[in-house]
């Protein structure tokens, strides 16, 4: 396969979230970093970009320079990473789609419920990809128990517990630190803290793994480190179109937790567990029988576990390589062969339209609201 | 010292509690089986209580015999446990704290907040130790927690989660079955299922490390079998009076979990984890500072976690001689020297305050409700 | 069940070993303490006695008192606990054998091979019940494992990985504690340290599992911290007599280990594993399929595992259970009902054959030698 | 930094081996894949390497025909990959470094011990790289326990226990199927079987760590399933230099072990427990203190390790990365800036001659032997 021309928005030295994507892209072999916009200080970018091994007139000062420079070249990106800070991602990815680029918009995919439904109805007109990087979904034992669900391995799902919890903002000693004080900040990070940094994580999933969608949610937010605005601890109910009953916890100050992401899903006839700790595993219970552990690369899974799994069973893979599979769907969705596991603009606007929803409960003592954006109502 | 007295009430012959108190009163040769009214069968009950040793004239064959039987006696039983089906649980207890008698009473103690008011008047009264068996309090490694938290060693309490789930009931071809069925069946269990089952253990616990109380609190309940009448899921949002948050949720068909009991709690210096499956450690994490294993059995624990094991570090203690602490509680206080880790009939009422809050807010939608007796508001 | 008499010798006040005995015993309320000599000062362990339930003319000075006074009494104890110093057990053991006792000795059950031979033999002249405390053996999923192997669910075993580790005598400074010393000083702890010590546990579970004896071994010990003239680690090759390869470590510088007695048993059709610190669970691997979690207490276990378990399925028994468990089937040896998991004189007799062969090996640079006591040859 | 030019020998489409490398060679960026004599069967070879981006004039039919065209070449590869066959590891290796190039060999580096010794001499006259691709010594927390060693943070090392076990090889019915077969036989596999593929990971990594070399060893092999000649299934003791105390166990017949990799260090002051299914954790013990639990990205670990991990403390990295760093580490060392994590052609050798020193032993009943390479003697 040609290797894919890739570009890429934000991300710049420093930052924690450039070397994943750049890892995630070009794990494969897949992408070839073209051009970039990488960093707010135009100079530093540019020179970051040519280090990465761009070529200096696709180096960019700034995203608008990349659109337009970009939207005229015969060679242009085949797709364009989005990873700024939150509040431009909305304008950024509604550019490039309707330049006719591709786009991975890193999540929350906007701040409001309008502009979810602004970029899902850009999408569509333009005919081009939109996903967002809900990168955990990607995990070969996540699509598995996906797998088994479609297939009915545990029967009609009744419940589904997730939480993704942390400590690492616990410290109330930090609490002026930048990197944690803008989170709880509602000028910077909108109307909610927790829930939309890490809870919209596990909705996603359990969404994905459920194959059905959110309708209704109650909310218990806490401000537990009082100097904060928004939340730093959540609990969300909900129920599913389906009926499934779920359970969502997320925090930020559970002192001891460093990447407490699990789900566990429980059916008619089964029960499956995961932790994105150890995301090789997963435990299997057919009712009334013993609990058995799944493990990556075994024989006898599915097409899509087996397709997104790159070493042998027990051979541990971890997170850089989830987002290794996003781009790895990414570019068969680009050469027309896509799957139905990309996140899509879709999830980023029902993302959105669930921690407004989540907002208006914990305002209203935990009311339960309808969570689907107006235009999937 | 001298070998106190024992009578039960119920835990006869197949019984599954009846072996854990028998166990529990003697592994450590505080007490002696001295009386019995085992079984609604009288017969049964009095043959079984002989072979376990009761003397033929203290076999009695139903418990208002042996409260006459033993209230005029000099070597009358220094303690009664009551361990009969949950109905009966008020009347039995009242009526041997009345004649003078410490109980020590399964959970739930009573069926309603009335009846809890009740015991709490009459215990008062009589100055009897009236005890409810919420036996995980009595683990060396929860005491230890409670400890940790008296002596400010997590700082103030920010946030409690915790959880009782399993799967045993989570076949719906097994519905039917009596031993599932009754508990899902407002005439037999009352007004709660799984929360009134499992979930007051969980939030004993709560405020047993805590050393708080619960306040209010906000319920989503969820029958996911539906031919029950009774939750056999739920979730509850609650808030101490200290200010801390909670998050307690407890299910019966969490298909793979086996005894899913486990509680997280977080202050402003540290977080603690314990699960009841592995009962002999705790993860205690200072703010900003690596995951310590504590160990039951190891150098420098509180005196209360030390007394409350028997063998050395590692060799790992269970649920039976959790039962037995709360004997060795109990032969302590009987004896004249009280500890306060003993759960008491004010445990018991509260327990049954915080089931109907629960009941009334998952009727209402979630609504935020006073989960305190009356009689403590 | 009437009741039994119980007498016991060492064990004394503040020793590790008497607690567990006596929770061992009256667990159940099979056994009564009716007779003992408990500690080498004689006041102290007749005070100690009488303070534990014993009557003044059966709490006795010393062992041979002891004998004197009890060989002659109708209610003459059913059984005697021999839980003194090492070097003592084959004396006072032989001694009560002789006068017609049932004996429970701790282990090691002799000093030397001769002894043990000594041993075995009067236990068979007498008719009497000679067991020694391999109180691991007696938990319900060990018991499970032999099951399992007997019945061929994994076939012919191959290959047996045990090991007992632990890191408490890990610190050099405390080398001179005496609790710590005698443990390696050939005067006081014989030709052995760490491997009789813990080592033997170990290689009794693998014969016990796997119902086969080891025939020949090759070891290599060491003494890792300088001062001790015994070993404090040791590994141990062995074959068995059916062709069993076996590989034992056990060491107790493994500073981080607290009680790391683990078995795992390979067979031509599935693997086994198991490990003391979660005594309630066994992981079982069918060759070519997933590795299933058993679960004490689940449904389908043999009678054997399911007469062992007091309390329902995940509600965790522990060390001193195990104990109770030897005393369970002591119960119903003396009364007719033997079960051939008891461990017995012959257990310890093999034991004290493996050390001398372990040591011999060990001086002669591994050499392979036979590990059978000459009776067995 | 500029990309440097890759080659690639074996490794072709279906290897295990060959996505393993490319990702790792690609995962950064360092390197491009600029030439490939990619498998036995020319064409396919060639077919291949174009299709993942080889020019075609640098798409060989064989390495010798890579050799000629890329040895005077401006832009000749940078590093050759060594991924064919174990048997042609030595021959082509010794080309490549005699003919200027720096080379990465997998494991085993030669079939003998002279091959080893002539392959050192070799690279150290070619002033050349020749590493060996003993990745395991390449995951960031592997890094981090050398880096404690060699600060003193557990003192000197006493017992170094490892294990390298899987079951994968356990099924006799399998035994016929080329893919496992060939190891065990001395034709294809040389002189041994278990050890020789996996147990000298082991045995790298205790030397790693440890900051020493293994100077003696005593070995017990079996060949548990009686059709192989050579050993499934392998004891063996050592000591290092330095007087540290080894045990390793290897074996393919662990059924339900995936990939039982875990590494023990036990020293003075301390102790480290690290397992390669969970890499990004090492429980680390100061002597008399509880045990912590280090992870990945944790604040206040050594250079080394922050430098080899990509993402956030607690987002799993797994083995691909471990590849990947081995390539970090040889761009940097192409690049001028060498780090002494390397694993070289000494390495290489002294596997070797810890395999020949195994099979002696073995077949010498155990006897001690000298583990070392003559030319280190």
């Amino acid at each position: 396969m040609a290797k894919l021309n890739w570009g890429m928005i934000g991300g710049g030295e420093g930052s924690q979230i450039g070397p994943a994507h750049r890892l995630g892209a070009q794990a494969d072999g897949n992408f070839v970093l073209a051009a970039g916009a990488l960093d707010v200080d135009a100079e530093k970018g540019r020179a970051y970009a040519q280090r990465l091994g761009v070529a200096a007139d696709r180096a960019y000062a700034n995203w608008e320079d990349m659109l337009e420079g970009e939207r005229n070249r015969d060679d242009r990106v085949d797709l364009v990473t989005v990873a700024t800070p939150n509040s431009t991602h909305f304008e950024i990815t509604k550019a490039f789609l309707e330049a006719g680029f591709n786009v991975l918009c890193e999540k929350p995919m906007t701040m409001t419920v309008e502009e979810g439904e602004e970029i899902v109805r850009v999408a569509k007109a333009s005919g081009r990809i939109c996903a967002v990087n809900y990168c955990y979904s990607a995990y070969p034992m996540v699509r598995e128990m996906r797998h088994m669900v479609r297939t009915g391995q545990i029967g009609k799902i009744r419940l589904i517990v997730t939480n993704f919890s942390h400590g690492h903002h616990g410290d109330a000693t930090d609490a002026d630190n930048p990197r944690v004080r803008w989170r709880y900040d509602p000028k910077m990070a909108g109307v909610s803290g927790q829930f939309a940094d890490c809870g919209i994580h596990a909705m996603h999933m359990a969404s994905f793994i459920a194959d059905d969608q959110v309708e209704t949610l109650s909310a218990d937010f806490a401000s537990t480190i009082s100097s904060r605005e928004l939340e730093d601890d959540a609990m969300v109910n909900f129920r599913m179109q389906g009926g499934t009953v779920g359970r969502l916890w997320t925090s930020s100050v559970a002192i001891g937790r460093q990447h407490g992401f699990d789900i566990q899903v429980f059916g008619e006839t089964g029960g499956l567990r995961w932790a994105s700790e150890q995301p090789n595993q997963v435990l299997y219970t057919p009712v009334g029988d013993r609990t058995q552990i799944m493990e990556k690369g075994e024989a006898g899974l599915s097409d899509e576990a087996a397709r997104l799994s790159r070493v042998a069973i027990a051979h541990p893979e971890g997170f850089p390589l989830a987002v290794a599979n996003i781009y790895v769907d990414l570019a068969a969705a680009i050469s027309g062969d896509a799957r139905d596991g990309l996140p899509t603009a879709e999830d980023g606007l029902r993302s959105m339209a669930a921690v407004y929803a989540a907002v208006e409960s914990a305002k209203g003592n935990g009311a339960w609201v309808d969570a689907r954006p107006p235009m999937f109502r």
